[in-house]
């Protein structure tokens, strides 16, 4: 069930994230949406147990054909009504009429994203405390190595490079802390049936089935919930950037205080057989520059008519799949430079003693504002 | 102190928020910086608490030549220099070396951001406020007008107008709990010092003195704060503007369920004196399709080098300006037209009435949904 | 050698120039790069013409391992690396050395890309001409159709829906003019070795060779060829959303005067049978409104490093990849809405009667324009 | 008349383009452009020859009252009903059912918004060829001049500085050009009358006066010609920003390879005496990161509805004007940078001999391509 790293897949589909938004991942998650509104069905005597038992038990993408949903998709401009018709043909002539009781495509789409979204955010939350921890190593081993500070990418005051990583720590534990809340008060169940309207005893059962929250009015098109996931995450996507920027910069062999680990055989070129490419930081920006764009997308789609949009839904799928996959990739990029960053604190004594402010004294809050990031951290 | 509502600014610059950003409310914002700076650094024992004194009633926007600041930014890429540069002339000479002490250009542009946005979000949430309430009458009032729902621009089952007014309700107030969130959290000084390395103590007496919230770290080149007001903004914006296309597309002659009200002279058109445009809906969405590409920007500034940035900083100023400029105006004209609404029951009966599904039994959860939101909005 | 359309893909990878940028099509454009590459090299007497012709041989698409080549792409941040490897094992020893001779990662990546455009471009320009085709005999059909014109959604005065017709032929007509020349002018071979400095001759004739155009320089780092074809990919996708928002609203119940033809089964509903819904239209609008995001990536990328971009050049394929499959796809499916689009010249001068200009006269220019507009088209 | 550049107006308003597209340069933009109806329509025989010469005596920016204007846009949703009030009120009695005949506030502001585009890209365009000579002699004066070629920020092999020169020269000649192609055929006059519909023999005789193009048809909807422009000012402004940031890159003091020139007390901090920041490259980036965003924003606005948009078309007055100003800005930034660019061979041929590539030698065709670009540059 994990993404294929095809041609582009192992710059842009690196981590355990990537692999939940594959369409297989989406096919299962719709998949387990329509088991658990049978069972919610079921649970409010709207059908027989049985039948919410059998629906869940042909739930399982396996089963299906994603061409073949591709190309009803077409017809439709969703893929439901597609799956609701083999659905139907999975289970037995009688249950048949218990599948997808009361719903419609958006209630199955919505959910599925939310879904998706959850499963995506746990490894990619996994990989951005593991970059945090690293960032926080990396801020307490460094604590007292001096470095020049740098603005306008030129040389300013002494810092120490503890203090760098502690910014970058600080990033990403904010970010994070967005991303979490997003994951934890965001992600709710859609249940609205044809016009937003459904009675919301089956979409609170659904909810608890799957692990989402329940909303206050079914949220068809107004979509807050996806946009709030879409900004958490190109946040965290320019808290990384912002990151392997720095790691490109510091390791030009003219400045040379940090390069990447990771191993023989990384960052070759095709032409240069000498060169030792930053391809971690490359990765994470090659990631990270595209999620901006993709953010406007979604907000720009929140523009919907009526009860369900003509168009700025549908829009939604292809963009917020590619914020995930492109977010958790950047994550776990990110995450593998920070934990094999090679620090050079000689390189950085000798820059700093050939700057202009070499004798300027080191500011006074270094050493404790890198305390503070270190205590917030672990807490 | 007001900004000039000029050629565009009846549609760009409406409402109090868009007062809030303008140049001479930035020029009093890093005024206000500097004078609570200096009272920190009064307080810390760092300088006499009478040049404090004197520098904090030289901090007066009316004595300072904006075309001249604009100038000088030129020479120096930041407002700043120009600035220190008069503030220390404003003062008598014994007390110019006290002006600005230990600070950078950056900690005065971000922390005057802080406050900017911070006044600016104040009537925005003010008119955002007045939009839920107005929003919340809608709902109570016309909790049993049917009216047909419809998706995909096409007629589907009934619903009422009820439902409608409530779902742009629960948007408005989830919108506005984030953005209070972002003001009331996110919004923290910046005092780092050349290279973000100052001893926090001053910084949190700045805090303090401007009701700022006082970071872990300095965050120079950690562009969360920024961009997570900006999400919020756009997040709000993207709720207007699907308020505002239901309203055109209700107040189409073909469906004439709602118009604006507004008063006389209001809507009319250079051509054709029957006209009765949808004014106030077509400003929110003139103001509402400009953010997302804002947003946009902001995320790709947050790849910033170093210390301080090389443009991406500086692309910022504009940015966040405009943003809670068009924002703070789309809320105010959001505000208008829901307040001024004129909502047609009997003719949302007649469509309804003439719509394939017209005998449709209206959907279980309408009136509860309704009563939901109402209830969370009185909470 | 065609795209899967999977889950999503009957809405987003419609028509034939999806087909053309799927993996497997960029990896056969990268083998074309090489092969080409080995011919000019074998014309300018660097290698002999035997390797050449072996190299060529072996530069098949389906011989190679696309899960593969996405792994080593990972390593090295960029995929030629992998291929060069295994296009060196795929031919015999003597012959290895001139795989790839005097060319760099971006020679082959930025040559393919336009390859890939070409490629694309071919079917794409082709179902944007049936689409004016088909929009020209409207114009021509409903030439004298009187149907209310609205502005600002409000009922106006009178026009005629073949005017209607006629600006939308203007515009996919002048699209896709623009499209041309990008095909025709811009699409040019890379081919500057490893610094962007290689003697032009083996890029002459790489370029003959694979039907592309001779630039002045190598412009690896300077992106304007791709952003004009990521602007023209825009510009067109844009007049294509002004055409099916356009059949969204007229096909909506209260107006009525244009519905999607396109056979049975067409525009179901997963809840509601009775629904037809415009699944063309909104199959358009689901591509389109994601291309203006994925355009501004493509701007923003064009600030980049030296000789080589870290990053910003990574990012540009998977963002040319979706802007080819999406306008591409949004271009198949107005094609197909455009020729199947059912006009009721009935119900457009029944809504005439009812408006409140019902009596005003049919502007002076209506026929003539359309007049002008069909004979641009011919020319 | 020209801008006022206040607070961030010496950083955002440089250079006369962005002079041409304040609020004064609007209106008398739209004042010529009812002055040259008048007279369209005198010659057409529509209203006497003594009413077209009394309301062009009254069309003076400075007769007219911004604040006011500004107001009653607001009550309209387009400053155009205001404004033809006032300049009726301009001339006398008889002459005012002449002013602004047939026309409709489209009209108007499109018609606007191309003469500001003209007269903004006059000045621009002469920058950028100025920028463009500049590159050129930087290109023949460092033809011979060895540096280290870098990619993804790594050193490679050696080049020549001449040869970067000769990158931006071609970069900035490319995108003059299409510049000045969008210039001279796609401003075209907009005539069309309140629904696009009006007898093209007045908008030909406007088009003449105001020297833009004739359309084939009024574009009211159509919103290639905006768009257009947009593409072409981000992809210009993308090509200065790959300038920029090299110029910063290559001014580290770690590289010293360049500085900016430009004379004393330039480049000053607020805190650091000893800084000479490259406040020109900076303030390109800070004008170019804004581009990609608004442009996406002027694309997205092409979906609009009908005859004329409700809230699209309204949001491109800002964007346009935004776009216009920041690269133009960035036009008149790069110039001076270019000209002014001081360039160090010596510290040049230093860093290539330390590089581990130093011994390689010069890629073949550097001269030659240099060569070519100087030549392209001349004809």
């Amino acid at each position: 069930l994990t993404s294929e790293p095809a041609l582009f897949g192992g710059i842009y589909a690196r981590g355990a994230a990537a692999g939940e938004v594959t369409d297989r991942a989406w096919l299962q998650a719709m998949l387990d949406v329509e088991a658990a509104l049978a069972g919610a069905c079921a649970a409010e005597g709207l059908i027989p147990e049985a039948a919410a038992a059998e629906i869940a038990g042909a739930c399982q993408a396996e089963r299906f054909d994603l061409t073949q949903l591709g190309r009803q998709a077409a017809a439709n401009a969703t893929p439901v009504v597609g799956l609701v018709t083999a659905l139907r043909a999975a289970v037995s002539e009688p249950v048949r009429p218990h599948v997808h009781l009361g719903a419609t495509s958006q209630d199955v789409m919505d959910t599925a994203l939310m879904l998706i979204a959850e499963r995506a955010l746990t490894p990619l939350l996994d990989d951005a405390a593991g970059a945090a921890d690293a960032a926080a190593r990396l801020a307490e081993e460094h604590r007292r190595a001096p470095m020049i500070g740098r603005t306008l990418l030129q040389q300013a005051l002494p810092v120490t490079f503890g203090l760098r990583a502690a910014g970058w720590l600080v990033g990403i534990d904010a970010a994070r802390a967005r991303l979490a809340q997003v994951r934890d008060h965001e992600l709710a169940v859609q249940m609205g049936g044809p016009v937003g309207a459904r009675s919301p005893a089956v979409g609170a059962r659904v909810a608890t089935a799957l692990g989402l929250t329940e909303p206050v009015l079914p949220w068809q098109p107004i979509r807050l919930r996806p946009v709030n996931l879409a900004a958490a995450l190109g946040a965290f996507s320019g808290v990384l950037a912002k990151i392997a920027r720095d790691v490109t910069l510091l390791a030009q062999q003219e400045v040379a205080e940090c390069r990447e680990g990771g191993g023989p055989g990384r960052g070759g070129s095709s032409a240069m057989a000498h060169k030792h490419n930053p391809v971690g930081a490359v990765s994470v920006l090659a990631c990270t520059k595209r999620t901006p764009g993709l953010v406007s997308t979604a907000l720009a789609c929140m523009e919907q008519e009526h009860e369900r949009a003509a168009g700025a839904w549908q829009a939604e799928w292809g963009t917020h799949t590619e914020l995930l996959a492109l977010t958790g990739s950047a994550a776990a990029w990110a995450r593998e430079l920070l934990e094999n960053l090679i620090v050079d604190p000689e390189r950085m004594a000798a820059n700093l003693a050939a700057a202009p402010t070499a004798d300027a004294p080191m500011p006074d809050g270094t050493d404790e504002l890198i305390q503070r990031a270190l205590e917030a951290h672990r807490r």
